[in-house]
């Protein structure tokens, strides 16, 4: 299948290479062409498919660097109550209940909500990832997954074995190291999933820092903060990433630049959780790399990357009361490129030739993106999931003029959910 | 024209009135009924237009309390600068050029941008409110106007000829006293305003409390708050309003209450010009009713209610370090009902018979809104534009799929936002 997406505006996220006029080609799950030109001459070549970009932008799908794609089961279902309470009275008891057939739709319908977002791959950690898997899989989404392992749940002979069977089973899907976080593990546990990441030389991937009480538990465990702690296991030697780090101090900051690891942020979660804000800033200044992540639809409510970078732009200002601080652009580049960085996913960065064809078309023409001044600032300040009009992943287009592509009606996922829902709530 | 709408669930955001299965019906600007009930059985009763919705949600319009609707134009214009440069060097330089015509469809920019959010009303305060009220009359958009009365801009005199003309006019328009905030206006003109008040026994708003550094200078003026002062000056003896109040003390809280004024909250702006986050949980605590506002797309940048709900719910939470604090059914409440007394749209606040027909259709066959545990909080949590299926002002579609009736095509309003933006740019 070769396709031919001209009429653009183009946006490749390649360093300092401004928007252009142009055309890209995709041939298989690659793009093969980037063009930069202007007009109608069209080269001697035939495709399978062309598509009218009508002068809208072209730019890299969004990489929603931190999920729980199975939680949307959960959105709406117990908001407005303490973390301990929602945790404890509400959420642990519906998920004792679940079934895989129950996830894997619950996963589908977080993919639909992923498409009309521009997120083109999900950094993945929830029970039974295998579910995860198949239902991203039928449905064409790319999805890195990561362990949830806990003292509960999984342990550490599954998680290499997912490592194995999941980084080599289709172009689609890869699999990271992770854990949930220091506190629902053991010191046992944490020692034995140390050994494996310094087994398989691998990074890995945790919360971490993201409540006071979290940060303040450990140091009543361990006389020190979660990533302190951790890494004293030798468990960042292949660095990896902490989703939320809302609770850092600058020793937390040295220890997570020493090891080259990721900050992965959740500005709607930690703000409707009032779990705090994130020092961001201080992360860029200190040149660790910020992916953002949309976090679970239990706590979020929604799946949408423009409501989370506009958090992320805004909650920095807040906190450093300094409306200078952190710009639009670096808050896009940390959707895009520092989320398919932080998720390993080199191949699914910019649009270069070579790389996956994972990308989005932004509706220029609605009213919240005119005046046309900077579109990197009207995406991350006023854009909005009504502007995309397509996702493509892996070269397929799943999602185009609110329509999808996916090989299931988005009715038949709503029937299976309710009905799951349904029976949980019993 | 007689229109009904059947086939809806039907949130008529009357005190304590769940949601219900039903129709209901639209003769000219007014509903003249509402019918809880199931399945298909119609009346006897002619219709020029019947309009099936599919099992999705009629509700209430949102009411935007405040905004600046002719500042499309600085969109993504001057961002992530520090307020005073942004104000005295970008913004202001601009707005000095501004001609009737750049006006008149900087302001029909915005109302495609309302109509595509669910927004039915505008509280709108800028330059020359004669051709705001002119655009929104020529789409169909419903606007209370207000001025924007300053030392360089208006007169009192101007304010009351104003005051007579926009509240006898049109059905679409009315006009409540303002000015624009104390730091801008004379102690001479404050008190010349403060008498027209009370000689029309009317509310007055303005920008109160908006920046520190706002009710720094006023302490230093008159060694009070802004509103302390205000008042001294008999400017709120009929009530009336405050547009943000970030910074209020519990001496400008009872005052509020005293009067029986409004909050007009603007989470967007605050965020991202750093102003503060509002202390809405003790407003709602003191029984002071808060209304939500986009404040304009110079600072915001959007014009989009989902997004003030979602950050109006948050930022109270993160404020108060409690995840239960400010529910979705309050927000929500802000959002349509308050904001309609808060603007005296006695007559659009609820879906009720004699009612205004300010209605709007929420999609619920997308992905965020499901499951459906509870609607109010998808609204707000998980809501975003995209939901919005049809926008309807005094008994007219102006919205729907996408597509806009408002007597232009976008693609017109958007080439004449862009002349004039190139011409203002020289």
């Amino acid at each position: 299948m070769k396709i031919r997406l001209y009429n653009a505006r183009v946006l490749t996220m390649e360093k300092d290479r401004p928007i252009f006029q142009g055309e890209i080609w995709v041939e298989g799950d690659r793009i093969i062409r980037v063009i930069p030109k202007q007009g109608e001459e069209q080269e001697k070549e035939k495709f399978d498919r062309e598509i009218d970009c009508e002068d809208n932008l072209l730019m890299p799908g969004f990489k929603n660097a931190h999920a729980h794609s199975g939680m949307t089961f959960l959105r709406s279902y117990a908001d407005d109550l303490p973390l301990q309470k929602w945790l404890s009275e509400k959420i642990f008891p519906m998920e004792a209940k679940l079934t895989g057939e129950d996830i894997f739709y619950f996963v589908k319908l977080a993919v639909l909500e992923y498409l009309s977002s521009g997120i083109t791959a999900v950094f993945d950690m929830y029970i039974k990832p295998d579910l995860t898997a198949h239902a991203c899989m039928e449905m064409g989404m790319r999805c890195v997954l990561t362990s949830g392992l806990n003292n509960f749940t999984s342990s550490v002979e599954a998680v290499e074995e997912e490592y194995e069977k999941w980084n080599h089973t289709s172009p689609l899907i890869s699999y990271q190291l992770g854990f949930h976080a220091e506190y629902t593990c053991s010191k046992k546990l944490l020692t034995q999933m140390a050994a494996l990441v310094n087994r398989l030389k691998a990074p890995v991937y945790a919360h971490i820092c993201e409540t006071a009480a979290e940060v303040a538990g450990c140091k009543r465990r361990y006389g020190m903060s979660p990533l302190l702690f951790l890494d004293t296991l030798g468990m960042f030697h292949y660095g990896g990433g902490g989703f939320h780090c809302v609770h850092t101090r600058p020793e937390d900051i040295s220890l997570l630049r020493k090891r080259g690891m990721y900050v992965i942020t959740n500005p709607a979660s930690n703000t409707k959780l009032a779990s705090g804000i994130a020092p961001i800033a201080q992360y860029v200044e200190k040149g660790i790399p910020v992916a953002i992540g949309t976090d679970g639809a239990a706590s979020n409510n929604s799946l949408d990357m423009f409501k989370e970078m506009f958090l992320t732009a805004g909650l920095a200002k807040l906190k450093e009361k300094n409306a200078a601080c952190m710009g639009a652009e670096e808050v896009l580049r940390m959707a895009t490129v520092n989320g398919a960085a932080a998720m390993r996913l080199t191949d699914a960065d910019v649009l270069a030739e070579g790389k996956l064809a994972d990308m989005i078309l932004i509706d220029l023409q609605m009213p919240n993106m005119r005046p046309i001044h900077n579109i990197e600032k009207n995406l991350v300040y006023s854009g909005s999931k009504q502007n995309i009009k397509m996702t493509m992943i892996g070269g397929n287009v799943l999602y185009r003029d609110g329509k999808y592509y996916v090989g299931e009606e988005p009715s038949h996922i709503y029937r299976e959910v309710e009905r799951s829902v349904a029976r949980l709530l019993q």
